[in-house]
């Protein structure tokens, strides 16, 4: 049986997992480096990457927070403060224990032995503790609080089975730190955070999220309470995109951020942390790629549109040329979404067919041709990345300019209702352990199984352990919105109060 | 004798060094933290370079880069691959030996032996090598060239005398790495990016700058051409603000970026390398500070204006902070150089001297205070940094929208006017060996000696090398624009063909 020609071999279908990867090569966004586990991210990833930042810190700024830089390195005694947090963190990472290095008579190099460190210093993997120290150092009043600062950063977590975005040993992030004076203050801003993630997934990356707790088993090392958005893929996997952290008074009590409350008294700081990552670049791919490669939100695309110049014969080149550019000044000077519109002009030396097919699948949201009839005419040939690949009009210059801005925003209107149909279509209420078995199962080779299971949990880290080991299904979260409901626990029949996100995640 | 009171002790005249770091620490923009030579950049000062990254980024995009990120890590073996870069830069680097951290067995962590790396990672000190290798794999034909890529990130160079943002362990930069099919654009491209800087510097720093080409023996390594920009600071001393190297067709070598030429013939690419760091934000702080503090070229500055409430009863304080904050959201819409003003409105519950003078400290270009008074009258008071503190005027609102972008183009008009005066005033032809010792020998105790010396070099490292040793005295660069002129070398009197720019430095 002949199947439908696509562009990325295997289909999503046929295999997920490998579909990923060569979304990931065929859209030119990054690749593995010689270091194990590292990946280079190339300029067309990178951009996707600087797109974020832009949208993120925009809203981080709108929320009273500033960026600041704290160091790489973290003495290793740091690491050991917290108990938990070292029980989580204090494991896969890298460390450095020289500081010189020296010929070894070989022709080559080695660390130099005169230069060990008398402490080694640990890469971060996060920032709490080395942060937590310098806090405090600037706080000795409830006068110095709170404190709200972000920092856009790399991190390395040693990853034995890295995948390119999605588990890498460095990976590029921000993270949020802020103290407060009091408890209900750093909740506050814990939930505000979240909030931001929220609105960010679904107004930058088109992506619905749910949002809530997690269980006290997935809680982030030495957090009183993790807040996460869970996102569905299109192997109905969760996929946490971004969490909020809740600290209490465990990190200032490990760091020593005290300070001199309005009553003069010595008070403990109340501390949050909260991040997102370049695993964002992969949750977008899952989301919203297709069997033709990526296909990218307007907003956080490199370019929003592509020109492509169709010069069948050498002496069209400049006129043809000419013209892109001048259509290029003009929707440059457009805006969407707040910002300029970003135009590629692609003038290699290859056929259209095969310019056409590289920015199909790197998922540019628009692409226009223009050939010396179009120039006779004043039109364009012009092509959605949200329909299919032969699906064109052709307005005029004027036509586009009008539309652009819409027509970017109705692209990622149509984003947002096929990932949201997704989200809805595979996310259901599960009352009886046999159901919930049988949702998580994959019925073919596809290896894709249900989606997401509301449903009801004893609340016992036994029952969240059987059901991870026995099913690998894990509490996304306890959903924000969720009412109170009696039912029995859908593994032990014991009585729950609550239902709660069960699914496979990545 | 009694002096003039200033905010900063010592003056730069009294102890310019010293006034740097009290600098620094007044105006809140950096500190030491506990990992030695590794700075906690703070919102202030890492507002400046947030400014500084939006300048240059616009300028490399404008010519043509797309920015990328490689790795952090770098094997061991490939610092060994380039024979000079090995040499100057394989020595004072931070090494990753181990992968995980376990129990020490006394409640403490440690490297665990058994996870030792097989082959040692070293913290990138620069990517040439790394991005090398990757570029190799990227490059099979002259059609794959240029590749025309920036990074942003940072590097790590152990420092055994660190000082805030002038020499750090770790600092935050810019490396572009170009490969190009010809000599001739590799160089082209080596100059259009001085330029850039060169140009940067004017624009947003408000610094004239030498540009010109490092001697040999100053050279970067493993280049065969390096341009730099020179700044003087006001101790007179030269700093390095930006290198261009143009690498030839070393790096290629050495890491194997090879390509089918239009001739169908293997030849090996030629690759180019730029940057500029952190280190910019010290040379600012010493270019254009003064015995009150920091001052900040507009263009780089957090905040444009801060707005400071004053507040002589509670009871006026709701209209006084409503009027600050019309104020501030119609500067805010109000644009300056291409952005937004900034604007910070400090509602601190401090006084109104207190917070002036940490403004001051901080070197904001405009300060505007709001009383009950002004209210009434419809007027603010104004003060601009590159004037007395006590220097005010009292323009109605409407006067300070409609001037507030011409005031900021004016400051910076006055520190580039003040800084090329310096420059000017400090930038001798020096003909004799004995006006040159004289020259580089401080009269008093400021240690501040003469500035830049013009005079003419034999061209040996011999020379070279005396000077240095014996005044600390080094040739800054070889001036691009310096005319072919006879005459004898200022040291050994050997006939020279042109003078270089001789100086301290930092």
């Amino acid at each position: 049986m002949s199947q439908p020609q696509t562009a990325i071999t295997p289909t999503r279908d046929a295999d997920f997992p490998e579909w990923y990867q060569q979304v990931v090569k065929a859209a030119d966004l990054a690749e593995n480096s010689d270091v194990r586990g590292c990946m280079v991210i190339k300029p067309w990833g990178y951009g996707i990457w600087e797109a974020m930042q832009r949208g993120l810190d925009g809203m981080f700024k709108a929320t009273g927070h500033k960026n600041a830089y704290f160091p790489l390195f973290i003495p290793l005694s740091y690491m050991a403060k917290e108990a938990q947090h070292v029980e989580g963190f204090a494991k896969e990472c890298a460390v450095v224990t020289h500081h010189r290095l020296e010929s070894d008579g070989k022709g080559g190099l080695r660390p130099a032995p005169s230069a060990e460190l008398a402490e080694p210093l640990v890469v971060r993997p996060t920032s709490e503790t080395i942060i937590g120290a310098t806090y405090a150092k600037w706080v000795q009043s409830y006068r110095d609080l709170p404190i709200l600062i972000n920092q856009w950063a790399n991190v390395v977590r040693w990853e034995m089975r890295p995948r390119v975005f999605l588990r890498t040993a460095e990976f590029l992030w921000q993270e949020g730190h802020t103290a407060h004076e009091t408890k209900a203050e750093a909740v506050a801003e814990t939930e505000q955070m979240l909030g931001v993630y929220a609105t960010f997934a679904r107004d930058w990356l088109a992506l619905p999220v749910f949002t809530g707790e997690k269980s006290a088993g997935e809680r982030f090392p030495g957090a009183e309470q993790t807040l996460c958005i869970e996102a569905m893929v299109q192997d109905r996997k969760a996929i946490q995109a971004g969490t909020s952290h809740f600290l209490g008074q465990n990190f200032a009590k490990a760091s020593g951020i005290e300070f001199l409350s309005r009553e003069n008294k010595k008070e403990f700081a109340w501390t949050t942390s909260w991040g997102v990552s370049t695993r964002l670049i992969g949750t977008v791919i899952m989301a919203h790629g297709d069997d033709d490669g990526l296909i990218l939100p307007p907003r956080i695309a490199p370019a929003h549109v592509v020109i492509l110049p169709i010069v069948p014969k050498p002496d069209m080149r400049d006129s043809v040329f000419a013209a892109c550019d001048a259509l290029a000044a003009q929707l440059r000077a457009t805006i969407f979404a707040g910002e300029p519109i970003r135009v590629e002009v692609d003038k290699r030396d290859l056929t259209g067919g095969v310019k056409s097919w590289e920015w199909i699948k790197k998922g540019v949201p628009v692409r226009v041709e223009i050939g010396p009839r179009d120039l006779e005419k004043g039109t364009v040939a012009f092509a959605r990345r949200d329909r299919g690949h032969k699906e064109k009009t052709f307005p005029t210059n004027a036509e586009l300019l009008a539309s652009i801005a819409t027509t970017l925003q109705e692209i990622h209107d149509t984003l947002l209702a096929r990932a949201t149909t997704l989200r809805d279509t595979h996310t259901v209420k599960i009352e009886t352990r046999e159901d919930f078995v049988k949702f998580f199962t994959a019925k073919d080779d596809s290896k894709i199984s249900g989606g997401f299971a509301l449903a009801h949990w004893d609340g016992t880290a036994e029952t969240e352990t059987e059901i991870k080991e026995q099913l690998k299904v894990t509490i996304r979260c306890i959903p924000a919105d969720a009412p109170a409901e009696d039912g029995p626990c859908v593994w032990s029949g014991k009585p729950s109060k609550r239902r709660v996100l069960f699914a496979k995640s990545y």
